[in-house]
């Protein structure tokens, strides 16, 4: 399966626009983003499954979703039909810490 | 004629995703949007003529430019057949000023 491709658009302070082709690519079953940045992304071409923590997103042409940052994702599915195009975009401080409300 | 339909989806620091509906809208003839930050635009749906002072640019389907802050450009005209749907991105500082190489 080959690797999604990600063209970076726009880099900017605190802000990075992506465009993502997957081609019935999925993340590997154990495998979560988990990232310091917001992510805004909708969906331009294909149709996808997002996976959180507590159940999942079908995602078709022009569906979006705020992604807020350290919210567990990973893409569970696209459809090998045709590429499914992202276009993402990244936002917040980079340097951002997570907020535990418990520590162990 | 309408005005443009614009619903903001997210507004961060420095950062605001908008969708934005022209159906057949086009800025006045004297009109030029001339913004502190810089806007990234591609099109959704429908096709659209952007004006800037050195020339036009067509742009359909899938589209994208990225307007730097103080490049004025208008809306010269959508197609008046189906909604024009743009997605938006703001970036950059808000509060940021012209750098004019003259002075009068």
């Amino acid at each position: 399966m080959p690797k999604e491709l990600v063209q970076i658009l726009i880099r900017a302070a605190n802000v990075r626009i992506e465009r993502i082709v997957s081609h019935g690519h999925a993340s590997p079953a154990d495998f979560w983003y988990d990232q310091a940045q917001h992510e805004w992304v909708i969906v331009l071409k294909g149709t996808a499954r997002l996976q959180f923590e507590d159940g999942v997103v079908e995602m078709k042409v022009g569906d979006f979703i705020n992604i807020p940052s350290f919210r567990k994702h990973r893409v569970d599915w696209t459809t090998p039909d045709e590429p499914t195009v992202w276009l993402g975009v990244r936002y917040g401080e980079v340097t951002a810490t997570r907020k535990d409300s418990t520590a162990t």
